[in-house]
């Protein structure tokens, strides 16, 4: 099982220190601290138990130190600063594994944007030797790139001349969508193995800034000093400390305090139940603070991000999650009103924030999502979007046969509009309804109304509604279904109905180049027996079948 | 070998008919035709061969059809308008020729979609019977779809369920982007194997229109007339037959009138020369019209199409393509000029627009493409987009050793902004200068100046610029690099780098969607021995890896 909790204390690849409100993160990886056996990690090379700490830092940052303005990624070898992801766990990781990687991977550069557009801790990157493609690719989500001027250090994407396959990690989108890099220097650049340095990289825009070897370790505390210095965050603040889940795993069940995912692992199905909050809304932000990481709804975006990763990396043949929701509807109104309206503040800026990148990872998961929106249920505001992020969703009419109590209700809110966009810079109502004028105003006519499923389903914000004598047969239909399908033509479908309309840098990187890079991963000559990542390093030349596709 | 040259008079898949100003394009498949042995054409079912004729005769209507306003795609068959992509060659075809009757297919219906939009010529779809998977695409190509509702006939798209592909040829994207089908329906319907009839269909945007089978001829009739009337096409225009070309094809040569492609098999290099014009500017567009298809720009465009296709799909090994030129730079601009002039004019439109078809073309090309301006060549305007549409682009400094004359030029001209957008939607210059407003300012600037070398360079038209004495080892050092490197690599990177900025529908198709299929294709669970597409058809169903990737 890959666990993708962890802890500064636990690091074995990576060194955090905060200088006032600078936090220096730095790359040390343990050669033999691989998450597989099988190959060792030379030269500041990862794979995705070193990404699993790069992710829990970048988090944390974020929530335990509200006066931390910037951030360094580094390096402590010397004349290295990334190699890139490890070839040998390429070379030997399943299909599989190396796409979730790549998702993680691409996921953890995003919220390192995220961080600097959103939150007031811009990330730098001080690359003291080389960044070879991964390495590369990391400090190109950052926000300004310095490089050593030693005559010495480059950065440089090898994949195409060296490995037959693609610098992956958004690098080739980054390139030329980011950093504004003319398609065809990008073309020259990627085809040279041993990359660019100096004065040409700069000129390329490969980096932002040459740093004599002399003052590099002042010039680069410089920057971060007065990047941090412009940040507006508070150097008052408290921080939120993040302690570990409250969570059991079992065979078939995994426990945390608001999230139950319970697995049929005959109907290759995952239910998963989230639960809304118990005790009231806090008065104001730092309120909120001294909640702590029990504040309900990061409890909540925590243990759920956690649960769709386990789902997505260790439940590979779990192909359907279908999310249910149980607790007080009118209570999780108020939370998401409180997210919306003390967006101010740090803190619930970081969790409205949070929020926002969880719901990207299940718009990204490779899973089919189903939401059922039942009696008892509380998909209202945040929580609704997940009704709007899934492929399909189906609301009861009605009660259960034999129960009274309340009928369900489905609760849009201002928030669907304008808190929680998806990758593609729309909310998910407008992804729902787009080219489609007419049908996006009689959704938003729904807000505040806490709709029935009559009036979800006039409204198009649910697939279909049924009565509960129909309910369980169309389920049990929906469920045999899926899991009879190709999960592959499946993972494409969702791909790309998941997202109409507009593309962004993001969503390019996601559908676009990541797509490229499957195809490639998949073919005999980058993972063949022939293959450039099999033959690497063997001293044989790959040998390729040349027939262009 | 492959052709793609025919004539309506030797189609063996469909009927054209004119009548009045509209056109009627039936399908009535050839079982027996195929453009391959082992497998059988049943039920309107296509490979290649049936898409060339398709697309010889929408090339063939906006030339030799001025009149023509409309045009209806039907069948000649009871009860189905067309089953799609034959499955038998789906499940023989190697993934090469996969991949490029795809991309074929889809530049087809690309085709349709921009008659519609540019040419005056509106495709309306008339399915008096069944349309599945490819089928129901092509109609979504159209602009107009009507359904006969007989009971019987529905739309589908049953690569999901059925074959454990994905609707590859636009059908995803157009579902969502194009006719705005909700996401989650677009889900629910992609896993209908039976597809949507009647007013369901209808009412989820799926058709245009139901017409009951009584007065089926009569409407379809009817709407396509009604369309025609609304063309701004001439009615009594003089066409432009599009006669044979002037081809004669050797070993390593192929030889047209403007264009020679030489093959040098062992460095895999194809080198392409094209001509520039002999002979002066017509005085107005039906001065070029009674030139014909001897117009110096129509017969290079057609002349330079045949080239590309037959280098995609006939010699997959050729991974470059070095694109030189041969004439007077000062007559090509003087055609440049007239096209844009007198684009007013029906045919000169056509010509323009054609030459826009020609440079998607390239761009979608999976060959490493290289522009070489040397002495003596004619990149100017329109021509100059083959060396923005190059990966790379080299320009000489001075003169060959030895030999006097003219240094080589580049010419701009205010066609490369306004005249042959890309499929993002830009031009080829906006889209090399992204996000570089100072660098477009740059270029820009050298619009109208027959620019240098070193001025080329300077304003980063060109990627470099090299004297004679270097110019033979730098290009022989990049014909080798490209040779040496993993061709699935160099497709990836390509496919990437080429489209720096926004997405269209055109860009997702081709980019995501088309990557995903590509992907899919190459999975185990579709091709592989008891995948989905070996064992459509024998009873058995597909063995599928459930691993979720």
């Amino acid at each position: 099982m890959i666990d993708f909790q962890t802890h500064p204390d636990e690091y074995h690849h990576w060194k955090l220190r905060i200088d006032d409100r600078v936090a220096y993160l730095d790359m040390a990886v343990d050669p033999g601290g691989g998450i597989n056996p099988g190959y060792e990690l030379k030269l500041n090379s990862y794979d995705l138990g070193v990404d699993i700490e790069l992710a829990d830092a970048v988090q944390r940052l974020r929530y335990e130190h509200p006066e931390v303005g910037a951030v360094v990624i580094g390096s402590l070898l010397d004349r290295m600063f990334c190699a890139g992801a490890n070839i040998g766990m390429l070379a030997t990781a399943p299909h599989p594994l190396k796409v979730n990687f790549c998702k993680f991977t691409n996921e953890t550069r995003m919220a390192i944007e995220d961080a600097t557009a959103s939150s007031g801790q811009r990330y730098l990157a001080a690359l003291g030797g080389n960044a070879a493609g991964g390495g590369y690719e990391l400090a190109l989500a950052t926000d300004h790139i310095m490089l050593i001027d030693d005559r010495n250090a480059a950065v440089s994407l090898p994949e195409v001349p060296l490995l037959g396959v693609l610098p992956g990690t958004g690098g080739l989108t980054r390139l030329t969508d980011k950093r504004h890099v003319r398609r065809d220097r990008a073309d020259v650049f990627c085809t040279l193995e041993e990359g660019m340095k100096g004065q040409k990289a700069l000129e390329w825009r490969l980096v932002d800034e040459l740093v004599p070897a002399s003052s590099f370790v002042a010039t680069v505390t410089e920057r971060a000093r007065a990047q941090a210095a412009m940040s507006d965050r508070p150097t008052d603040g408290t921080g939120v400390i993040l302690p570990p889940l409250d969570r059991q795993i079992g065979d078939d069940e995994i426990v945390y305090s608001l999230v139950t995912v319970s697995i049929d692992r005959s109907k290759r199905v995952a239910s998963l139940e989230i639960r809304g909050p118990e005790g009231s809304v806090p008065v104001d932000g730092d309120d909120a603070v001294a909640s702590g990481a029990k504040f309900w709804p990061l409890r909540l975006a925590r243990e759920l991000d956690d649960a769709i990763l386990h789902l997505r990396v260790n439940e590979l043949e779990i192909g359907t999650i279908d999310i249910h929701s149980r607790g007080d509807i009118d209570m999780v109104l108020d939370y998401d009103a409180f997210l919306i309206s003390m967006a101010d503040h740090w803190f619930v800026r970081e969790v409205l924030f949070h929020w926002g990148r969880v719901l990207r990872r299940v718009d990204m998961t490779a899973r089919t999502v189903i939401a059922l929106v039942e009696p008892g249920s509380c998909f209202a505001g945040f929580l609704a979007e997940l009704v709007l992020a899934a492929d399909r969703s189906y609301m009861l009419m009605g009660t259960w046969a034999g129960e009274g109590g309340n009928e369900a209700r489905l609760g849009l809110t201002k928030a669907n509009i304008h808190g929680y966009p998806m990758s593609n810079g729309l909310s998910r109502l407008e992804t729902r309804f787009w080219g489609d004028a007419e049908g996006l105003t009689r959704a938003i006519a729904e807000i505040g109304r806490q709709s029935t499923a009559e009036e979800a389903l006039a409204a198009g914000l649910v697939t279909d509604a049924m009565d509960d004598i129909d309910w369980e047969d169309e389920l049990r239909i929906v469920h045999e279904e899926r899991a009879a399908f190709s999960p592959d033509s499946l993972t494409g479908l969702e791909a790309n109905l998941r997202f109409p309309g507009p593309e962004t840098m993001e969503t390019k990187i996601f559908g676009r180049l990541t797509a490229w890079q499957n195809w490639v991963f998949q073919r005999p000559n980058a993972s063949g027996e022939t293959g450039a990542l099999r033959r690497y390093g063997t001293g044989i030349r790959p040998d390729y079948d040349h027939r262009r596709v």
